[in-house]
């Protein structure tokens, strides 16, 4: 049996979301349509969160309406609150993400309240999502380090991971929010997470801002992980370095894999191509270099 | 004890090699000069090759006289045959670097003579290095896949090494000149040379082409390698992938074994530095993640 990974992907939310310029709906959708053509299976679409929090996804409900189903393909939507849900809910989506940090100080900087309560709050959402049948999967932000509290001890991730699954969360994923992880201290904090949830239920959620994205997934790979997020054409930065990376590059993770013979079931030059195609509608070239060193190869 | 790593910079060399643009030679002085001072005890200054061929490389003995000698730093030269030998020789090198491919291809193309014959042609280098009491490096290119001929055999590569090794080398290198390597196909080939060449003997020469330079160290690490090639902002290109990048930045690398917590000697902050001085020499910004995240950081 040929190993395989499920890559979900995340550009069109949490690339977008930290990208400057406001994409338009359609481009969006047509980005979304593309990354479904290269055969993502996992693309998360959009947030719910206030436009006044992030303007990027003002477009939410208009957005789900354009993309319409595509047998096969989930789009997950992030939702920060019930109010997001009942409106995720009423967009039509099947799957929702929420999200907490390992990290005290990020939460209470980023979203006013502990961790704890951060959790509490998603209760309803819970409840509501298993009478409906809706999928939910959780985020936790500053599996290794946080902006403001420095290194997070494994132990932490680990409860706030398992606080997520125990809630109902089908999946838990781990960001490394600003990057800093190495496959040290990523093993060091899976280790932790794997004694409080199976790790076939933990995705890797990886930044590129110190060039460590690869490496890491690699060794989430090694130790059992099956499931990562990445952005096409690595899509976004990072709010608390200006200029540096955002999340590892899809096509870096495509490649990474099928040089490890596991399937992603992805179309490694159609994910490239939209990797080119979008960055143009940025103004810019894409952040990955698999996506640069490809172009470059079918150069005339 | 804590572990440590040799890091070559090759970026002076490989690096500008690679790039465009003609670097005057009192800027590749003080490029030399401030790598010292960031640490760096290899640094790989510049290459007795014919000028016709690599304009960047024709200032050699010039820089070599700028240089000049600094406590416990090496600065090997390239050296394509004897010429080439005498005339670092003539320049006071204490070390040289020759090289092979593991593709008959790539030999024929670029040196018009087989593998054999380009290693016999070192015979009379070596003989002279053995007697002046001058160390030799060995370069083997192509380690895992070739722009004419495709993938390489690692018992190919193997041979290749083993017979540098015989003939005096105290090091190899092992080249991804195209960057095309994952850490299952850079293991498969490092399993075979180890049979070969003893592995504390052995260097890990990775180019970024496609982002895997710091996940194919990692793994080359993880198998026992304890040198690694790398160039200062991810200097150079691909001549074979224009737009693409070049060697793994030194500073990708100087992050990941400090997560690792591996000593290298080598002071980030000041590498970073360097990275950027030198970047703006050339009229743009490093290559290198690590670069970009750590200026963002020390931005006011």
């Amino acid at each position: 049996m040929i190993p395989s990974v499920r890559i979900v992907e995340v550009g069109p939310r949490d690339g977008l979301q930290n990208e400057p310029q406001i994409v338009a709906t359609d481009v969006k959708r047509a980005l979304i349509h593309r990354l479904a053509g290269a055969g993502l299976k996992h693309i998360e679409a959009t947030a719910f969160v206030s436009p006044k929090w992030v303007p990027q996804m003002a477009d939410h409900a208009a957005l789900m309406a354009m993309i319409g189903d595509i047998d096969g393909v989930n789009f997950p939507v992030l939702v920060p609150n019930f109010k997001g849900f009942e409106a995720a809910m009423a967009s039509g989506a099947r799957e929702v993400a929420v999200f907490a940090s390992a990290s005290e100080g990020f939460s209470q900087k980023n979203i006013n309240c502990s961790i704890a309560e951060s959790i509490d709050r998603f209760v309803p959402i819970f409840e509501a999502a298993r009478a409906q049948n809706v999928r939910v999967r959780g985020y936790v932000s500053c599996v290794v380090a946080c902006p403001y509290d420095g290194a997070i001890a494994p132990a932490k991730v680990a409860d706030v991971a398992g606080l997520l699954f125990d809630a109902g969360c089908y999946e838990i994923s781990l960001g490394d929010t600003i990057g800093v992880g190495t496959p040290a201290s990523v093993r060091r904090m899976l280790e932790a997470v794997a004694g409080r949830v199976p790790v076939e239920r933990l995705a890797g959620h990886y930044h590129d801002t110190y060039g460590m994205g690869v490496a890491n997934a690699f060794a989430s790979w090694e130790f059992g992980l099956t499931a990562f997020d990445s952005s096409v054409a690595g899509l976004g930065g990072c709010p608390y370095a200006e200029g540096a990376s955002g999340n590892v590059a899809t096509e870096d993770l495509v490649y990474l894999f099928e040089g490890l013979g596991v399937e992603t079931g992805i179309d490694l030059p159609r994910l490239v191509d939209c990797a080119h195609w979008f960055s143009a509608k940025l103004g810019r070239g894409p952040h990955s270099r698999v996506a640069k060193a490809l172009l470059a190869r079918t150069k005339p």
